[in-house]
């Protein structure tokens, strides 16, 4: 739809870009923006992928799709996870093609090629003379897990401060016990915008008036400072003051972490790890602000803990329960098309019908996320108009602001040079 | 489809091209030459869009897609009608997602910006001090009315000669009372080919043996000279010479402008007007020359009037009748994709059911459309072929000559410089 | 989906190439490749496009599309079979839309004008004084019947050795009297990879494992050397090398001509042509190895003759058995899609449901058209991911090398100027 741009003219947008200003269009719209963004982004950051309840046992597999990539996560015959690209090295062929399974060795469907968990390549016939199998292992690619968080990395030097991003968010997450959950429902839909106006309307509640099932039980005033509150939000806002104050007296007794940890810009793995409490019942994110399910996460014995938040760039945002977790990841398709995987957990013990209903479950996130693809298909209709320019943020959307600024940076270091 | 071509190529074509002869290919099937068409003709003339009825009442609201550009056409609070982009200035949303509604203030679908019916910035929440709402009025677009036609230009200085286009074509049109109408029926198809084959398969009737129903109405020899009559057409011709002459009178003495006044090139606006009679009983473009609507137009007292017609440069053709107004509207999608908007109107008092029915209304052209579509999308193919080469026009084709040497003219001036 | 590669960059790659394994990704994903072969391989060799039952009377026709090219074959008047370019000399408009038909003149839909089966402009109406009409006969393309199967070339200067392939085959083909035939059925399917990709897939028994059905007629052994046979073909081998002395006494004492000729690369029109034994019953390849029609080709009184292959480069492969004939041939349609069609034929005085049951003809082929249809759909996936890099073919997989290294020359002679 829109002219090749060259590598100089996108980094002299970057360096040109006007702070506390929406990004210029070609950022959302250019495939050479996008092909970029597959590359300099997508290519060398660490990516959430979903979570070890998603390969319980060796063999349990899930492919991920990003951009031409196609990853392998496997839990491995020592029960180790690990990722490999999905490309038989014989020919080439796509090893695994379904979403998800479980396979003994992986067993390439042209030719039969095999090779064990590991990626070992343990059979071939009619390969002649001289044939090394130990040069055609598949092929590695990074994985690390953050309380059972997945995450992959396909540049060959990953960005080290991950390590420093699980020391911090640990401590947060551990408590829900994420490894010892399972896999409610998972739910795909594609939007019609942009990866990054998927990841700017999660980092805004400015637009919160547009979620009223959501609103139940979130406070719309994530992100808000004080003075920035208006005559909207401001019955919320007093609510939310006395409950907090009351949720952290909660979190304190128990032992559980809850300041805010804003780390969004100046390093490649951004991200954002807070508690903060609930609104009415307070316990879940659901349409009656209880919980879900009746079998509680890890060892907690009350269900009003609130909601521990993370968000990571650049591609996820994560919400703990005390009854269950819901993980979201951002997968690019096109310039114009974006894959947002939602995927529901509760404990493992839990049983579907007498501990929890599926429905309540997904309920305000699955209209939530409706809302929000409309959202996104109206910025990305705007932002691929001629006569669209940039505009002023909120002070409300500084978070909006963070992510920009961070994608901006690692476009910079890029295209620049610089590590 | 086809490789990339540069705007000096492109000027090369422009002036090489030989005259009486179709254009090149790539005009038709380039997207480089689609791109440019979008910024040179429909990003800088006048564009037809619909009509005053489509928008009778204050907030009443059209949008219009031209290319990447969304306009919104609406009528103000003081009964102006008035063009926007269709973006917010916030953050770049579309504001308007229907293709027409009615509305009072508008209102933002994202984060609730909201503006008045003339465009300004009056309610914005948690903005920060400092910001200033003035700066942040809807863009407006350039808009002209024509009796009742609706005419958008998206350059910032629109062709000046749209007022003598107005000056001409008004006495024509005025009769019919186009303000004094409502929209009977519009239908929308997409045609599988570039909007030059759209327009000139409207501009010549030397195809007109593919319309068996229109010709049981309109005198298949429009465009035609006298010595250019072959011998399928002869018997037509001298019933229309014969009927012309009774016509004319009728004409005089009503007082109705009938001569030709054709300026099709050598100018940004091009136009044809010409009042012509109608076979047979003469009285409208129905499947039985009969008016489809009892309640005539303006102050008209016999339905026996022929066709006023009227043909626009870029974009659009229209038959006001003495019974119902019909506007064509072409709107390119992709190089060989194009949108044909149809529009019937009626006079406002005319009752459906009682004083027409739609169904006799629209079917000569509903289905002379399906027919035009499928010569379009042949031409296409055809030109697509990489052993087209640009074939001779007959002489019956003058006025798709005239099409294409305004349309040669208008690249020549914007790549050239001139203005 | 990627980046623009210069014809010089192909030319680096096409001489920089690894012998003896898969090709690099551009080749197969690159639409600046796919561009380039159409104008190299498919714009300049003969192209397999049907046979000629398939327009048995004068005005019968069929019409192909190779790329953005259309190609009308029909018989003449005088019987002979010719090749138009499907373009009206006029406006250029597609003249006959149908994939097949039957027709006395041509006359294009748009305009009437009126071609003779001999591509005579015949009738053209207005066309004004001084019109030439022999300056606008249909363009013509070369067109070849080697045994009743259909060439055309699209090149000003045809390849040459077209003849020697001529001379080589019909032996082997004309006792099967193709001419004689009728069309049974012919399916199209669409798979998902390039054009190449089929090619390959077709070049090799490597992966006959996946097609069961198939392998109840067919040795999984075809193109194997002795040394090469796996644990998985041992047995088939053995049987194979018992039935084929059996089978090649019988085609001595028939007269039937059956070693192979191996002439894949190193000139423009490679092909390989041999007679193989088929298992089991042996006569056809059928779900239960016996004929499907009960009427035989030509002279034949016996059903047991086995397969008689003949693979040409670039688009074709060709099994003449006892009582049919199938056809495939390969249409590039994208980078990554690509059209084959499947054309079954019997003898012209075989009745359906006496002599033959269409279900029975086309079963295996069907099912093993769509299993190689997933194979190259992953394989297409395969090369499409960054991580991809060729592999090494196994020795069974020459006729694939043989292919790979015919298809760079081709283009080597193109960019590189050599004839």
């Amino acid at each position: 739809m829109s002219s090749a741009i060259s590598r100089q003219d996108i980094l002299g947008m970057v360096r040109g870009r006007r702070p506390g200003y929406s990004l210029e269009a070609p950022f959302y719209t250019s495939r050479d923006v996008f092909e970029l963004d597959l590359e300099a982004v997508f290519g060398r950051h660490w990516i959430f992928v979903g979570s070890e309840p998603e390969v319980p046992e060796p063999g349990d597999y899930v492919t991920v799709d990003l951009g031409r990539w196609s990853v392998i996560v496997l839990r491995d015959d020592d029960e180790n996870v690990r990722a490999f690209h999905n490309v038989c090295r014989h020919r080439g062929s796509r090893l695994l093609a379904a979403q998800s399974g479980s396979t003994g060795n992986l067993v390439c469907p042209y030719h039969s090629w095999t090779y064990d968990t590991g990626g070992r390549l343990v059979h071939a016939e009619s390969v002649g003379p001289g044939f090394e199998a130990g040069c055609f292992s598949l092929k590695p690619v990074h994985l690390k897990s953050i309380s059972g968080l997945l995450f992959i990395c396909l540049a060959d030097e990953p960005p080290e401060d991950i390590d420093e991003v699980a020391a911090v968010v640990e401590p947060y997450l551990d408590p829900h016990g994420l490894r010892e959950c399972k896999v409610a429902r998972q739910i795909d839909i594609v939007e019609d915008g942009n990866w990054k106006l998927v990841m700017e309307n999660n980092r805004e509640c400015y637009h919160c008036g547009g979620h009223p099932e959501l609103g139940f039980s979130l406070f719309p005033t994530i992100g808000y400072a004080e003075e920035d509150i208006g005559p909207s939000r401001r019955a919320a806002y007093d609510r939310f003051k006395r409950i907090d104050a009351e949720m952290t007296a909660i979190w304190e007794r128990g032992g559980l972490p809850w300041r805010q940890v804003l780390r969004l810009a100046g390093r490649p793995t951004g991200f954002l790890v807070e508690r903060t409490p609930l609104d009415r019942d307070g316990e879940s994110i659901t349409a009656d602000t209880r919980v879900a399910s009746q079998r509680l996460l890890g060892d907690f014995t009350s269900p009003r803990l609130g909601r521990q938040g993370l968000h990571l760039q650049p591609n996820s945002w994560h919400h703990f329960l005390s009854d269950h977790v819901v993980t979201f990841a951002v997968l690019p398709l096109e310039p114009g098309r974006t894959l947002l995987r939602t995927t529901w957990l509760v404990h493992k013990d839990a049983v579907e019908g007498v501990d929890y209903d599926p429905e309540k479950l997904v309920s305000v996130w699955r209209t939530t996320n409706a809302q929000d693809a409309a959202f996104v298909a109206g910025a990305h209709k705007g932002v691929s108009n001629p006569a669209y320019e940039p505009g002023p943020f909120s002070p409300t959307e500084s978070w909006v602001e963070h992510f920009c600024a961070w994608y901006l940076e690692r476009l910079d270091a890029h295209l620049g040079g610089q590590p």
